[in-house]
């Protein structure tokens, strides 16, 4: 039998640490592509490039793998790596990550990693993107090796329900190890925006998006809760975005 | 009573005329504010600003609207119409549109047009996206007003589902006038990518993303099904990505 072929993005760019990890696990699982940014890619949500030209290239970051730098956004990736760089052979996998930072929450629609993942179950390729709740790009990820091999080699078994990727969240480094590995929703949260507003040595006004995490949800089967408690969260996520229970709704209450 | 606080958004730019066309039609409902990108956002799905700033700055291409152009996403206008512009009150309804081309099915996701509806959304504000299925710049969108006024109206009316905002495809102009309104779910289908490789005068390479719609979907209760048989197409979306049927299976499946 041949060795699974695994994709590999992110939205870091290929120079992350986050993304070098994720390479040297996955290739204890199968032959393993990159196709990644050529720049940080945080926060590109879905965005693809209409309009503009993409550049490929050939990079040597990583030893003895077949690796690619992209000039656009981690879905382009994904695109380019199926049309372009992958054509003879549809990847067994694809992982995107490890993302420095959280995409628990609202977070996945805003996010760069998320939007990898997705594109590829988009495909009907067994999608998982990785994150660690820690912001820094120096950020020891060791804590989370057994859990990410762990994770991709039961997707490897056992596939993904069709429309299905995985957005799978590790809380930071903690004293303890990480506890275990739970099944969640989505946590209902927002982000709380204030617009840092600045003048510019020409007198002009300018803003830095800020804000804080504001959790709206109790629950305990939330992605949230998981990695406040030191396990590993893991939500399927669907590209299908249809509120089913509004169309009833809609259809009762709307007079048309 | 006052006047309902319509906020207006879209991704084809300040100066297009389908957000023209959407204030005019606003102006007979309430009072309005137009917060929206300062060049074109298409395809920016929902990315918004990170580690880059913003401008921002009064817009003067309506006459007696007060009306922004941002530097940024359309997530990012709603943002900073949200944090900054509007400050003192909450919108009452928010439109984003009328995009210049189809955003049914799988294209919600990479549509800017939508993020700014589900950016509403997030912020418990009713929203709406509207799209045209006609990609030229000039088309003619008068056989769609009644139909934004009807559902605009509607939502002014009966508010929306929570988490819950519209994304709401038009047909292009047909010798008959639009048959109804029909509220769906989005098509199962995406694009085939065909990327087109060239080279510059350099000798480098660089490639366009071309490619064609696939549509998987032989329903009737969908959102191309109902634009390609002359209808407008109601789709309620949410911005809650769990697959919420996929949670059993992997408790049941996984061995963890």
């Amino acid at each position: 039998m041949p060795k699974p072929l695994i994709l590999i993005s992110n939205d870091d760019g290929i120079n992350s640490g986050g993304l070098r990890l994720l390479v040297e696990l996955m290739q204890q699982l199968g032959d393993v592509i990159v196709v990644a940014p050529d720049s940080p890619q945080s926060g590109m949500g879905h965005a693809i490039t209409i309009g503009n030209t993409l550049r490929l290239s050939e990079s040597h970051v990583f030893d003895g793998i077949k690796a690619y730098q992209c000039s656009g956004t981690p879905a382009d990736c994904v695109k380019i790596a199926k049309g372009f760089a992958m054509k003879e052979r549809k990847p067994d996998l694809l992982v995107s990550g490890i993302n420095h930072g959280s995409n628990t929450s609202i977070s996945v629609i805003y996010s760069g990693t998320m939007s990898a993942a997705l594109e590829g179950a988009i495909e009907d390729i067994p999608s998982i993107g990785f994150s660690v709740c820690d912001y820094s790009l120096e950020a020891d990820f060791s804590h989370v090796k057994d859990h990410v091999l762990t994770i991709a080699k039961q997707v490897l078994k056992t596939g993904l329900p069709k429309g299905v990727a995985l957005n799978v969240n590790f809380p930071a480094m903690q004293e303890e190890p990480i506890k275990g590995i739970k099944i969640c929703r989505q946590t209902r949260a927002k982000w709380q925006e204030e617009f840092d507003r600045r003048i510019d040595p020409a007198g002009r006004q300018y803003f830095w998006l800020a804000g804080s995490f504001v959790n709206q949800d109790k629950g305990e089967d939330i992605d949230e809760w998981a990695v406040k408690n030191n396990y590993a969260a893991v939500v399927p996520v669907s590209f299908d975005l249809t509120a089913y229970h509004a169309i009833g709704i809609l259809n009762k209450e709307w007079d048309i």
